[in-house]
C-alpha cells in the first residue's frame, strides 16, 4: 500500500459549545497544519499514486474555503463544534467530493483511501481516515 | 476512524541486559517524547473523540510515575529490559488501566484503540498499538 | 553566551486593519507556538542560567493572559495590529515586566537578554530580541 | 503490534518522463529523509522487535547503493520513474531482500511487516507498506 | 530587533569539484528547505517588519530560478561549487538585489539585514547573514 | 557571516544537586539532540566553511566520550551539575580543543566561532556560543 501526503495550513477563528471545552468556549483561534494522505495499492504507468501538484492544489482549494474566517459564521458547519477531529473529517470529505467530481483527473480511480491530519499545536493533533 | 493525539515527555535513566545492546548495557538515560493517540469510530455530541484536556492529564499522570527516575530501580519493570518498544507498551497498558478505571469519564466507551509512540532521538522511535 | 529556551503555545482569534493584509483583514485565528529564550553570560552556582521550571511557569503565565481569546477585544492591544512580530514583542516585554517584578527570583540578575519567537504556521514565524 | 523506526537520508539526482511532472522532467535532485519502520507482534527475550543498531546499519547499507548518484544512470531503476512513492517501494523491497538473506540475524523471524517513508520536502512525503 | 522568517524549498542536482567532497563529487542532488529571515529594528504603522505575503512571493521567485535544475549547467554559478553555504549566500544576495530593485515596495527601507538558512537534510544545514 | 551546523545525539544518565531542581535531583536521564554550528566570515576555495564530513566526525567523537554513560561518574564533570546549558559549554569547549589540536585540518583557521545547542525535550533546549 502506498500513501502520498502533502501539507498546507489554515488559520481560523471559532468557539465551542459545551462545558467540557472550558476556556475554549470563548472565541479564540487556531492554525491548523493540515496533512492530506492519498492511499492506493498500485502505481500508474508514470510511477505515481497521485499527481502531487494536483493533490497540493486540491488541498489548497479545500482549505481556501475555510482559512481566514470565523468558522462560527459558516452555515455549512453550524450543526456542531468545529473541533480538530471534526474539521479533519470535513476536510477529508470535501477532498473526496472534489475527487468524485473529477478534480484529480482519471488517475483518481486508483485511490482507495484518504487520511487527513490537523495539527493544532506542537502537542496536539487529530486524524480522520476514510475509504474512497 | 478518528485519532486524537497528545504529546508529553519523560526523562529516565536505565541500563539494558544482553550483549545485543553494546554500550547501552551501561547505565545511561533518555528523554522519551511520548505521543498517545486515542482512536474511535465516532464523535460524541460535543464533536470529540476524547476530551483533549483529560487525555493530556491522563498521559501526564502515567508519565509522572516514570519520569525523573532510574527505571532499573522500579520493581514493576524488573522483569525485562525497558527498551523503547517495551516502554511504549507499558505506557499504553497503563493508559488503558486508567481509562478502564474511569479516568476519562463516560466518553471513554467510544474509544476503540490506542497508539503510543516514544521518540528516543531525532533518528529512532517505537510505537505500540492495541485495542481498548 | 548561554541561552535557555522553553516552548509553549497560545490559540487566539484576531483581525487586521490595513489593505496589505488581504483576507487576514477578516476575523480569523492562529495557534502561536512560542519559544522564549533567556540569555546570560554566566552560569550560577547550580550551573544554570535560569530555573527552567520557573521560566516555563513564567511563559505560561504570560500566555495565559492571551490564549483562548479574541485579541480584538483586549484593550491593552487596541493601539495596533496584533501581528506575529508585534505579539512577539508583547510577550517579550511582559516577560521582562514579570522578571523585573521578581517572578524569577534573585537569579534573574544574571540575565542579559530575551528572544521570543512565535511560530504561526509550518512556513512562517517571527522573533523579537531585547536586552534585559 | 510494535513498530520500531529508524531514520537516515540520501541525496540523489534524477529526472522524470511524462508531462504530468512539468518542470520535474528536467534533471534535478532531492534529499530523501528516509524512515524505515519494522513491525512485529511480539518482543523477544531481550525486549526488542529488532536490534536498533542492526536496523540502522541495514537501512544505511540500502541507502548507500542509491545516495550521491544520478538515479537516471542506475540500470536497476531504468524501467520507470524514480518517484518518491516508487523509491519508497524500492527501499522497502531491498530491506526485505537483505532481511531474507539473514542480515538481521535470527531475530528477523518475528518481523511481520515494513513501512518506509521518504520525505522529499517539508510539505510532501510518500510511504510504502508491505508484509514480510 | 525583529525578524520575520518564511520557508520554501527547492530541488536541485549538482556535483562538487574537490577531493574533500568524496562521493559528493558525483552528480547527485538535494532538497534545500530554505528559511529567509527579514530583520528590522522597528515595525511600521501596520505593525509589520515586512509584508509576509510579499516576502513569501519574493523568496519563491528567487528559488524559482534555481529549482528543478542541474546547477552544474547554470552559468551564473559556474565560478565555484554550489555548496549549501554558498547557495545560502546566493539566495540572500538575490533577495537583496530584488529588494533593492523595489520588489518589496517602500516598506523595505526599514529592513536592516537578512538571514538565509538552507537545510540539506535532517542533520545538516547552513546559514548566511548579511546587512541590507 | 556563514554558519554550518550538524546534528547528532547522546543518551546519558545524571542527577542534580540543589533544591531548585526538584525531582531532577533523583538519578534520571536525557537524550540530548546536539547541534554544533561552525561560524566563519568567508568560504575557502572549495566553497565551504568547514568540511561537513569532518565536522560530523568531530562532533561524533566529542559526544562519544559522553554518551551511554552516567555523567555523575565522570571525574571531568564532577565540579558542578551537568545541566543542559553546562553540557552545551562542555561540548563547545571540547570541540574547540580538538580543532586547536588540528582535528579539522588547515581549514579550521577560517573559523571564528561555535554555537552548540542541546535539545533536552520537545519543549526545552539550551545553547552556548563562543569565539574560536
Amino acid at each position: 500500500m502506498f500513501t502520498v501526503t502533502v501539507r498546507d495550513s489554515m488559520m481560523v477563528a471559532h468557539s465551542f459549545r459545551g462545558e467540557v471545552f472550558g476556556p475554549a468556549q470563548r472565541l479564540h483561534g487556531a492554525t491548523f497544519v493540515v496533512d492530506a494522505g492519498f492511499r492506493g495499492a498500485e502505481l500508474d504507468a508514470d510511477g505515481i499514486v497521485v499527481d502531487i501538484g494536483a493533490a497540493t492544489a486540491l488541498l489548497h482549494a479545500v482549505l481556501g474555503e475555510l482559512t481566514y474566517r470565523n468558522l462560527d459564521d459558516d452555515p455549512a458547519l453550524a450543526d456542531g463544534n468545529t473541533t480538530t477531529e471534526r474539521l479533519a473529517q470535513v476536510v477529508a470529505d470535501r477532498l473526496v467530493d472534489r475527487i468524485s467530481a473529477g478534480h484529480l483527473g482519471s488517475g483518481a480511480g486508483r485511490l482507495s483511501g484518504l487520511e487527513v491530519t490537523l495539527h493544532e499545536s506542537h502537542i496536539a493533533w487529530a486524524s480522520y481516515e476514510r475509504a474512497l
